[in-house]
This record gives C-alpha cells, structure tokens and sequence, in this order.
C-alpha cells in the first residue's frame, strides 16, 4: 500500500498530548481550555436530548442555528448570509476546512497557503490533487507580504487560504491586509478560504478583521469558524462555514457525504445558547487577563515573548535556555521541565526553526502558575 | 467555478425528508427511529459534560469506547483488533467510509461497488480520482453474483465496497458469500471496505456474517459500523472503522484532518453504556416486530412486498397502483398520500429502475398504523 500521505504522521498536537500525559506534564500544548463550559449550554444539551433531539439534523443544519449564525454575522461583520442557502453548519472547524478544499480544488489547481499554518491545510490539499505553493509569513511579527503574496499568485490559483487571528502565532490583521487582499482580486480570480475560529478572541480594543467587512472578499470567500474556541467546547466539534450560495452548493455536495451531518443535539443547544450574545462579548477581556497574567509570570523566566495580539496562543523564544532545535527543545521541556507545548517549525512545509515554542494559556489561573513556576526554573 | 460533483444534487435522504415536512406526509423515507433512544445514555451523556468531558478527545477516540469496541467485536465476531492500532472512533459511519476511500483509492485506481447501493460512496470515490466499476445484485433478491464480480475485478481493482445486512434493500449474504469472497482475496490483491453498520438488526434467527468472522478477509478490510442505528441515535454521529494496523494508519491520517475527533461527551457516554450489551441483542427481535407488524398491516393494500432479512428497510412493488416512475411515485405518494418513501433508482449509476420504493419501518407502532392505513387506501 502507497501511502497518499507519505509525509505526514501523526498530528503534532496528539504528539505532545500523549507526551504530557506520559510524563505528568502541565499540558500547554494542544490548544484547549481546562475550565468548564457556561453550565448553562450543558443543561441545554440535555433538555435537547430528553426533548427527543437524538436523530439526524438536517445535512446543512438545524435551521434555528444557521439563523442564529446568520444574525450574529450581520450584527458583527454587517454581513447578511442567509440561512437557507450560506450558512452550513459542519463537524467542527476541521471538516468545514476540508470540504471547503475538497469542493473546489481540482488537481493540479494551485492552492496558496501562509505559513506557518494550521496543520490541516495542506495535506487537505494534497487529497485533492492540488499543488500548495507557499509563501513565508514575515519573521518575527508574521505579518503578511503582500508582495510576495501577489509575486506567487498565478491564474492557476484556485484558493487562498488565510487565518486571523493566526494559528500559532497571535498575530492578527488590520484594515490594511483586508484592502491588501481585495486589491489582488481585482488583478486574480482565485477563491478564498478564511479561517476565523479566533474571531472572538482579539486584544488591546481591537477588532476583528473578518473577510465578511468587505463585500468584494466575502462574495468569493469561504469563512469557516467554531463553537468551540468561543464556548469552551472544543470537544463538541460545532462549526461551520460561510460561503455564497454558488460556493454552498459545492461544499454542501462535499459536506453531505463526508458526515452528513452534526450531532444534533449540540446543536440544539448552541442554537439556544446563541440568543446569549454576551458571552462571547466576554472573551477579549477573559482571554487578555491570561495572556497579561501569564506574560507577567514569566518575566523572571529566560524565555523572550514575542507580541500576541489574539488567540489563545503565546509564542516565546528559548535562545537563553537552550540551543536545541524547537522540536527537540518541545520534548525536553515536557520530559525534564514538565510543561508540554509545540515547537513552530513543524507548521512551515520545510521545517524552518526560528527557535520559537507555542504556549497555550487557555488555562485556570493555577495551571498557568504551576507552568510558570516551572518555567522560570531554567 | 467547475463543479467536482457535476451529477450530485442533494442526497434523496434530505429531499425526501425536506418534501414529507413540507406536505406532512408520514416519513418513512430517511432511515431514523420516530422513538427514544435508552434514556440512561442521555444520562450518562449529560454526566460527561458535568464531569468536565468537554475537551477534544484524542483523534482515534477514547481509548475506553476502543476497548470496548474491540470486546464486542472479539465476542460476536472472534476477530481481536488491538484498541490502540486498529479501532478508530469516527464521526459517524459517513466519515469512516468517506476516511477509508480517501485514505487508500488513487487517481485512476479502480473500486468495485455493487449496486444498488448507498449514496455516499461513489461521490467518495469520485472526490479521490477513482473508478467507480458497478456490478449489479441480483433482481430482485439483491443476492451478489459472484461471477459477474469475478469478472470485473482486476489488478487495479484497489478496493471493493460490500454492505451487509444491505441498505436499501435489506438483503443478508450467506456463509457462502464470505466464502466467495475468500476465494476471490486469493486471486487479486484488492482491499475490502465493508459497511456492517445493520449489523445488529437481521432477523430469523440468522447470525450477521461479518468480514471480521474470516481472518483472510479481515486482514485487507476496513470494517465499518456506528452506534446510530444500534441505540436510536441516528443523530449523534458515533462511528467506527476497524483495520489492520497498516491500513488504520492512513485511515487515521486522514481522520485527523478531516475531523480530527468526535464529540467527546458522546463517547464517553456509548462506553459507559457499551457494558450494556444485552440492549443490542434485543435489537433482532424488536425490529422483526416491527417488520412483521408492517407487513401484516400492508397485506390487504395493492403493495407487494419484496423479502427483507435484515435492516429497518421494506422494499415494495408498487406496480399494481400506478405506472410512474419510482422517482415520481415517490413524490406523489409523499404529496398525494401523505407517505414519504425511497425510490430504488437512485441508488444506481444508470437509474435502473424496478418499480419498487422503500418504506423505513424503524417507526412506533401508531406510525406504522398511520401509514399503512394510508398505504391500503390506495
Ligand atoms: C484539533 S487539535 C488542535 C487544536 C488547535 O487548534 C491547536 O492546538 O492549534
Ligand atoms: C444520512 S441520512 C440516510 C440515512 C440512511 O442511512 C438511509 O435512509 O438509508
């Protein structure tokens, strides 16, 4: 048997969970909060289940959610998808990702891709035939060169695939990378995928620059986000993508055979939920205390921080600590120091080691303390 | 934008479904139970969440419900599969077959599919660049030919796609099926995709004969199941695939990506309930109740039952009540008699069409009632 993916193996972030968990350590590297969900969404699951919700949804979602999505999109991004035919609500961020390439890539097609980047992207690109071409995020503060973005792009560029805020990194967009990109789709007919599961989770007052701002963008945009990052439920696996009915229709088709369908009853519950909008109105300032908190114990600590402006990820230079590769340096740290976390280099295609590990501070304030002490040990 | 599924529309689950709401018909078209799923599993789902088990579970699943997969498999079936290396948990049995086709089917490889069958897998087979090669089961007891297999297979056959109890026609191979197909692994070197998700629901006494029950299969098969039909909860999207070793590691690579994980608290609640095991051997008599029930109650109409052995699925002829094409008889026994159906067409390449349409008896025994007093009208 010839593997269709001979370059890729298991996924970095079962890699160090099972590491953390072999050698006791304090797991910041798999991106998950360890404190609960809102009660209140658990409670809502369960009236779901025992109101008889049990049986298939239907295949694009119940309808109360992808009309909650619909209205959530208008308030924040002045959006309006509409329900029936643009919103699709998938097994998670993950499956949205996939059937989004999988709907539209055709082999050979090329697909540009920022890196580093999520570990998904391109071997979801490999499936489907198509070539991922490459272009570097600048170091360190991994902002987008649009030059270098518009050098590469080709008429043979099917999809570009973008994320902000941006997994590892922290780092986010501003207005000027939106005008940037609608620019380059005046000179180039390639689609966009946007990855915005951190939407809710931006710094310092800023907001978050959605696709869905610029009508130009969003009427050739896939945008795919998730419940989980925003409700503390990354193991519920709720998202889904927005899309215009031409891209729906596709990724419906890809979605409808690759699972069909989401559990129905968290959907249920999301879908009531949703009428709570201030919970995710919450998450800037939850989310900037534990950055702030955890930057701030680790001041004594040799590990530089470099700038994070959202998601739920710190990265931090260990030069003072060690001149081991990132990888090696992730082991050691989990075996010998007891805090599991992901080396970088393993998001860019040609492993490019800028010295730089990923914490996650999705975490109660004693993990982050516990971790810090640790940390500052070295 | 050129579509990659020009002959996919929506899948004739969602339409039917969509059209019996529409003119409150009966729906006895998508398979699901109109009835509870056991109530101590929506308790022990709530438990989990209550618990704190809200996080991604690790991607092949929780190693309690692998374990547990493996004991019952080891028990039906006397087939061992090591929980760590050859059980995958998934998102629904959609996602296993759609994973074990993109994991193993090249460009231009060829996968033998039997028709009529389920319609997810040729779109999967499609999306991979393969050859769907169709051979026909036999009209009208949907037995295989095994000749007309061995006929069709050669040595860029890759995979072969069996389904036993069969949907939609509720037809069960025999002993002598497994052995043809042994008989065939000798000669060619294609991999097996089996789709045993009916495999607690045959009726007369007759035992589910399993690709797992044969060692020479089991050694090339993915075998793939779900906890949907077998606890009512068609809607919680808990699948399996169980392979060697070699072959659950390309599986697993491409799960990862394109769901990663399934939702957690829904599997630690089927592994704390999969200790039940008395719940799905109760299933052959339940359902051959309601089987017997629904035929019984169709004996005065003009509907001529076809055999069924297993599934939850009665096929009918319909000839002596209208001349329409299945498609179209079904549409007009949703619109006009107020009961949704299948038409059998659909499930063939070339819309072979036999007249014949298939009733979901998985319903309470008033809906049947329901129905059928419809049905006898005609
Ligand atoms: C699906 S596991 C990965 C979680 C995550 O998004 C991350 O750690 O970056
Ligand atoms: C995923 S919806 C289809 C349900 C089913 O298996 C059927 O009706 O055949």
């Amino acid at each position: 048997l010839q593997s269709k993916l001979p370059n890729v193996g298991t996924t970095i972030f079962s890699t160090m969970s099972q590491l953390a968990l072999q050698h006791g350590a304090i797991n910041l590297s798999q991106g998950f909060p360890d404190f609960d969900c809102p009660p209140e969404l658990v409670d809502l699951v369960a009236d779901a289940m025992r109101s008889g919700f049990n049986q298939y949804a239907p295949s694009p979602g119940l309808p109360l959610l992808r009309q909650k999505i619909s209205q959530k999109t208008e308030q924040l991004y002045g959006h309006l998808a509409n329900p029936d035919t643009e919103v699709t609500v998938t097994s998670g961020a993950t499956e949205a990702l996939f059937a989004a390439i999988a709907a539209v890539v055709q082999p050979g097609d090329e697909v540009m891709v920022l890196e580093p980047c999520y570990d998904s992207y391109v071997p979801a690109i490999e499936l489907s035939g198509g070539v991922p071409v490459f272009v570097p995020l600048r170091f360190p503060d991994f902002s987008v060169d649009w030059q270098q973005v518009e050098d590469n792009l080709t008429e043979k560029t099917r999809l570009l695939i973008i994320n902000s805020p941006h997994n590892p990194s922290g780092a986010v967009w501003g207005q000027t990378d939106l005008d940037e990109l609608t620019r380059l789709t005046q000179k180039y007919p390639f689609l966009i995928l946007s990855d915005e599961v951190y939407e809710h989770i931006v710094f310092d007052n800023q907001p978050h620059h959605s696709v869905l701002t610029v009508p130009a963008l969003a009427e050739r945009a896939f945008v795919v986000s998730s419940f989980g990052k925003t409700y503390h439920t990354t193991g519920w696996k709720v998202g889904y993508c927005i899309a215009p009915e031409s891209l729906t229709t596709e990724f419906r088709k890809v979605h409808q055979y690759l699972t069909f369908s989401t559990a129905t009853p968290l959907q249920h519950a999301i879908a009531a939920y949703l009428n709570n909008q201030e919970h995710y109105l919450t998450l800037p300032a939850f989310y900037q205390q534990k950055r702030d908190l955890f930057a701030s114990l680790l001041q004594p600590s040799k590990f530089k921080l470099l700038p994070c402006a959202g998601t739920y990820f710190q990265l931090a230079r260990y030069s003072q600590i060690s001149d081991l590769t990132d990888v090696e340096f992730s082991q050691w740290l989990t075996k010998e120091a007891g805090v599991a976390v992901i080396p970088i280099s393993v998001f860019y295609s040609q492993n490019v080691d800028h010295g730089v590990i990923r914490f996650c501070f999705a975490k109660k304030e004693e993990t982050l303390r516990a971790a810090a002490e640790r940390l500052c040990k070295l």
